[in-house]
């Protein structure tokens, strides 16, 4: 099943010409994409992030579908899961996945530190959207710097629903829900799932939270409520990429101007 | 006291840009730039670097006044900190925790390693200017990428100080100094306050280490001594921003050139 | 004899000019280059990566070098070392101490992880040629970066020849190679000696492995095998360059950006 998470590392932009001139960083890069949220999160808890080295089965499994897919002769590999059916099933793979590491990250924060609900959701959050999160240097091994850019600045909508998620497990591993874990369990991944099925089905990449965001933004952080625009991207490309631009209004840009140059006058 | 430390992040260059295109990179980057030092000097003594999430009351002051400072309606609070005696108060305050981190951190470092001086004053400077240490990549969350200038190439005033003080602590851990630690705490933090509000006011961005360092770089490097060139900048933004440069003349400039044809022919 | 791996750092381009302009990022850059495989595989296996920093003599003796190198009157101790017999002798020496440092790094991480090969591997090779692999961030420290272009998108000799030694003693370590450990290392030091002594002597950078990793690029990734390019680059600069660039045909390229063109659709 972990599979799946290895399936949709060649979408993302420019692993193919990486794959031809270095073999080596695309399949290291390749390595950080599938088990970055594991790296980051031990990163974060002062454990070695090697250890994901120490799994020789699902390196050797991620290494072998790699493999298949950028070195297949006739591209036959990736033919067959550039087929909508068996896409939509990986891709639903994947998200259920994703649950399975946002309660791990949460467990495994909760044992290194007591009652520390904020340590939670951030392991909780860098395993489950690890690979977006260090998209900067996954990027940077394959020679592609774009600083101007990251996940934190415009968040995807995989890393949003993932930060929720954590946010869900932790309150929930508090005892604030009052809700069994398998059942809470269940439902973020039904949720995941057919939201991510209906952004590939319908390709369209507005965010379900939109609405939701727009309203907080407007409520707490001054921000203008303008349409959502609904643009017509891949949803098998906005892994990468930013779902929810948070476009300002002129008013308010002029706004910014002036108090920045106040403050830094 | 240690609301003082968040006060200075709206100081910092792009930060109100970003806190209205993105609240929580906006936030995780005022983080960064309070808990740096924390994170910093976890990162070197191999220990969870998200150990400063453990303690909720002090991200929640730190968030809180983040937010009261972007975000409160007609800039208020805001407003409240650009009054210059409170300025100065709070500035004040700054480097007295500035004290408490390089100790806290030398002692630290004590408890890992055992008379590993360098790795004393390392840790101890680490803890006490870990914002601006990892300046750059505080910038990055912010989409900000400045490859050509870190702290290490330019030290600021503030950084710079910190290294003295974490050699110096470290010289008085180690009982080479005839002096008691509470003494040398006293007389160092009177002498950062001193300094600190002394540049506020004259809006003067000499270091008082400058004619030590000219001649020392004299000595040692074979800089060439220039007139110390006194710049009008105004003292807030020096935290950020270089302090003195090491001009050369155009001799040793050449001298350079000629060493460099030589060593990469 | 570890001082034969201080000397190489002036040659890391762009070092003098730092040393003008910064002298601690100068001693900072070259610290991260002597001893950034210690920091690597630390920081890879969840140790303080300052540990280095404990080890006063070495870190004095590499200080001296330092100095002595880029700030000595006449830039004598310079010009002893561009003796070619002399810097054929530290080049030496410098990689009898890979030797040292792969077997190291691969007995350190099967001390943590028990029967992880890829991990042993992984230290080996950061442990060995770390100063090459975080070359990125030693540039990052003078102000230099080049996201484009990394050891693992170009790998140089040295780091190819590390990664071969990191697994074949990683093979003996598990008992899979028919010859003692002793064995091993000798004969795998006499390779690195010689094949740097016959590049420095011939200023040649061809790789020995060029015509292994042409045929292993044909039969695994489909490169097109074209004639090797042997360039006149000096030795010496072989280790911060590429050795073999994988220039691949017109025809070639054409059937990557079909793929491309596919894939991104």
């Amino acid at each position: 099943m972990l599979t799946s998470v290895y399936i949709s590392f060649p979408f993302v932009s420019g692993a193919v010409e990486v794959s031809v001139r270095s073999p080596f960083a695309c399949w290291f890069s390749a390595m950080l994409y599938c088990f970055g949220g594991s790296v980051l999160s031990s990163l974060m808890l002062g454990e070695p992030p090697v250890a994901f080295l120490e799994k020789n089965t699902n390196i050797l499994l991620a290494s072998s579908v790699w493999y298949l897919i950028f070195y297949c002769p006739q591209d036959m590999f990736y033919r067959c899961f550039a087929f909508l059916p068996l896409r939509l099933l990986v891709a639903g793979m994947k998200e259920v996945t994703r649950t399975w590491k946002i309660t791990a990250g949460v467990a495994h924060a909760d044992s290194h530190f007591k009652n520390a609900w904020l340590v939670m959701v951030a392991v909780g959050w860098a395993r489950g959207a690890g690979g977006g999160l260090i998209s900067n240097f996954e990027q940077l091994v394959r020679g592609v710097w774009k600083p101007e850019t990251n996940e934190l600045l415009k968040m995807s909508y995989p890393v949003k629903v993932t930060l929720v998620g954590a946010v869900l497990f932790t309150l929930q591993h508090n005892q604030y829900l009052p809700i069994a874990r398998h059942n809470l369990m269940f439902l973020y991944t039904v949720f995941l799932v057919v939201t991510k099925v209906t952004m590939m089905l319908t390709r369209s990449a507005t965010s379900p939270f939109a609405p939701i965001e727009a309203a907080l933004g407007h409520m707490f952080f001054g921000m203008q409520q303008t349409p959502s625009k609904v643009k017509g991207e891949s949803a098998v490309s906005s892994n990468g990429s930013s779902v929810c631009e948070q476009s300002s209004s002129g008013q308010h840009r002029d706004g910014v101007k002036k108090r920045q140059a106040k403050k830094t006058e």
